[in-house]
């Protein structure tokens, strides 16, 4: 069965449509299409032979440096201004195909095709690019919707079990973010890495209607949609403080775990706020949990001092004051800046220690 | 004495400001900002000290390749979400800042001081880049207008006066694109590359008001827009066919002859289109044969063949037709298609040679 619905942006409308086994229908849709495709994705699909840039996913790709190659060889393919381009793939191949599919000949259509559970229940609605350049990590990029995101769920069989994960803990988010009733539904969802794919449908669609609103109540990255960062000032530091071995989607409910910490070391939450953090606290902990051994990293060492000279680094913050997403004592998501000082330091290192001790994993000094 | 108007796009209004040294409040206004300069004003102008990128103005340095270059340097001096770009020089300038500042941390404010006629007069309305990559030139590109414009009139005394008629030549092509009575009032003017600044300013003013008319009914080049390239396709193939020897302004004047003779050799036209095409083409004539000492390029000889080579390699037409912006027999513009034969092979061959012929410069085979 097919779920669909639309998402407004200033530029256009674009659909949504998610089903198992929809991939085949854009191929049907598309034969003349030029593909670009994550190189390791072409074992499990089928694509109209012809014009395919094969791509693998990897950070030095999602270079500036290389959106020249890409570039190119849309050109010897013979793309113009008329021509439609599929990318299949995860995150990085969305933001090759964000940012090339709007700079070439100042812009052609495409449609997307997520194959990540993150690129499926998050990024495929917002239309943001995120591109390297030298050692410089997502500095530039842009905001270019695809015309069409088609959500094939049973990709969802062919992923670890650890990125399923990373997927939900994304999901989540979006969902707390969004609204106390939001979090209901997804709880109600129940939903675990060992769903079947009508459950995984149910989920994403939730969490895509989700992400929906935030988009199109703030298209730039202005205000409301900035909540969504809850979990990654955190997160972003244990992922770049263990050398990227925790998978980003399980550092972002890693990272929310300690924003919880963070916050309630700060304040006395009143009830309801307990009861709201307790409930993503407490789905964050037992999926982890319930899924150890499908998660090497947890039982690796974290130095939880190169973790915060990470977090200290985070360019959201400012010169003189820490910017992040926390709960305030009702559980409502709020945007907030607190001095950088040795006080506030302390606190955030706290939190870090704190979670990983509540989690009961991973070993830190 | 300033002049302004606003322009309006889907993203944002925009200023135009006109003066006579304006650029001196442009500095006064940024003192902190970053700016991009053209390295040849650098002898001209007075900008704050500190933050600077310098760039010489070749196509070289417009290409994909080297935008890495400047996004560093923006890096490098510590250009944050918040940071403003003022950008200084001609259209190469003006690509690569609507370019970088598009992509910039996903978009930061800029504002343009256009340097050269051809900019003040026209480029610095509409917002659009094009950009190199390898051996394809300005294959890539995107549409970023500035926060404003500010067109310093006191610059044209710096340029060459080939380029001064270059500038005037895209003037009275937007005015006469624009309407009979936006002809009007430009000749009117008098325009002449030795007006006095008050003159330009008037005329730069004139063309500016009639340029934002078709950005704002037709941002993103789909119908309107596509009028101004008259003169180009034809222009194009006499600056590639003479090796960029003739200037790109002067190539689209008598661009815009050749389009002319072109449609009246198939058509009769009407008594007012005959009068609307000879206002525009008497001028044309005029202001070059006045300034044919200014003009080196005039003495040299044009391979017509190698020109037309050129012509047929336009990225504009289609595989089995030409496409071109000619006048109707009322002398109003139309985008056409004719079909790639040897007849209006012929007849395209036969309107370079009369409009080189009535314009009484150049030698050719």
């Amino acid at each position: 069965m097919l779920d669909s619905f639309e998402v407004m942006t200033s530029e256009r409308r674009y659909p949504i449509v998610l089903g198992n086994g929809i991939i085949r229908e854009v191929a049907d849709k598309y034969p003349y299409a030029i593909y670009l495709v994550d190189r390791n994705l072409l074992t499990h699909i089928m694509l109209p032979g012809g014009r395919c840039i094969e791509v693998d996913a990897t950070e030095e790709n999602k270079s500036l440096e290389r959106m020249t190659d890409v570039v190119i060889q849309l050109r010897k393919l013979g793309a113009n201004r008329d021509s439609h381009l599929v990318a299949v793939g995860g995150g990085i191949i969305q933001d090759i195909a964000t940012f090339c599919a709007s700079i070439y000949m100042r812009g052609v259509a495409w449609t997307y095709v997520p194959s990540t559970m993150l690129s499926m229940a998050d990024s495929c609605v917002g239309g943001k690019s995120s591109i390297n350049i030298a050692s410089y990590k997502n500095l530039v990029g842009n905001i270019y919707p695809p015309s069409a995101v088609y959500v094939d769920v049973a990709l969802v069989a062919t992923l670890p079990t650890e990125h399923v994960i990373g997927g939900l803990f994304e999901a989540v988010k979006i969902c707390y973010a969004h609204s106390i009733t939001a979090m209901q539904v997804y709880s109600k969802y129940d939903a675990s890495p060992s769903m079947d794919l009508t459950g995984f449908q149910k989920v994403i669609y939730h969490a895509l209607i989700c992400k929906k609103w935030f988009i199109e109540i703030d298209e730039f990255d202005q205000k409301e949609r900035l909540l969504l960062n809850f979990g990654h000032t955190f997160g972003h530091a244990l992922e770049a403080g263990t050398n990227y071995k925790i998978p980003h989607g399980v550092a972002i409910g890693i990272g929310m775990l300690v924003a919880v910490f963070f916050s309630r070391q700060r304040k006395d939450f009143t009830d309801l706020g307990v009861a709201r953090v307790n409930e993503l606290s407490g789905y964050v902990k037992l999926t982890i949990q319930n899924s150890r051994q499908h998660i090497p990293c947890l039982s690796d060492s974290v130095d939880l001092l190169l973790v915060m000279e990470k977090f200290e680094n985070d360019k959201k913050h400012s010169s003189s004051h820490y910017r992040m997403v926390v709960p305030n004592i009702e559980g409502n998501l709020e945007l907030v800046s607190f001095e950088k000082n040795e006080e506030n330091r302390v606190a955030i290192l706290g939190a870090f220690r704190a979670a990983l001790i509540d989690l009961s994993c991973f070993s830190f000094n």
